[in-house]
């Protein structure tokens, strides 16, 4: 069983922000920021390119139920919403799970990453990636 | 009328990945990373915080669709997600936009921000963020 799944199922404890019938949000032990939160679906998936639009719908009504929370009840002004999916992509627990942060003026943190500019031709890509 | 409003009207040229009646998504012109995306409600609001839940399944669905286009048919093997609600957490279009990033093995890019550890009483922050 994954460590997601078995935090899910309370065989490892966690700090619970929610909880429903389809996901569960708990605080993320990185402590990078105050009230960095995780919101997974309890149904096991690895990421976002295997989790069924109905469940990653669920899961997305819970992050906007939570950053409302943080906002309207809990003295923030904004949230992040991060994902990773997949290796490449820096995921580290495979166990689909949405970052959600919240924020406030002068809190000292920076939630974007910093690449440089790479020369590209974007009507190429355009081409390339086109959804048809 | 906000900059991605004339965007999806098509009064300013973007380089258009996928539309629908709900959504619209194109490339970013930051150019930091090959196939950096913006997904995009038609319906103006300035960010998730003010997104009815319906439209943002809406634009949960063509993240999802995108996302599952990158990987199965361009050549990726995966995506990060990033969205930013809130000029304190780093929000500088204020029409609700998801990044979506194709990743592949060595493309050199970090899309995760560098934090340093903070001091924090996980179980006090759980206290004052937990939904009841």
């Amino acid at each position: 069983m994954c460590i997601f799944c078995k935090i899910i199922s309370k065989e490892i404890p966690s700090y619970a922000i929610y909880e429903d019938e389809y996901t569960y949000a708990f605080l993320d032990n990185c402590q990078d920021a105050i009230g960095h939160t995780l919101v997974v679906p309890k149904q096991h998936c690895v990421n976002l390119l295997d989790c069924p639009i109905e469940l990653l719908g669920k899961v997305t009504e819970t992050v906007h139920k939570i950053a409302k929370h943080y906002v309207d009840d809990c003295g923030y002004q904004g949230v992040n919403i991060l994902n990773a999916s997949g290796q490449c992509a820096q995921q580290s627990v495979f166990h689909l799970h949405i970052h959600l942060v919240p924020r406030k003026a002068g809190d000292n943190i920076n939630m974007w990453p910093d690449n440089a500019r790479q020369e590209m031709n974007l009507s190429t890509v355009c081409q390339q990636l086109q959804l048809k």
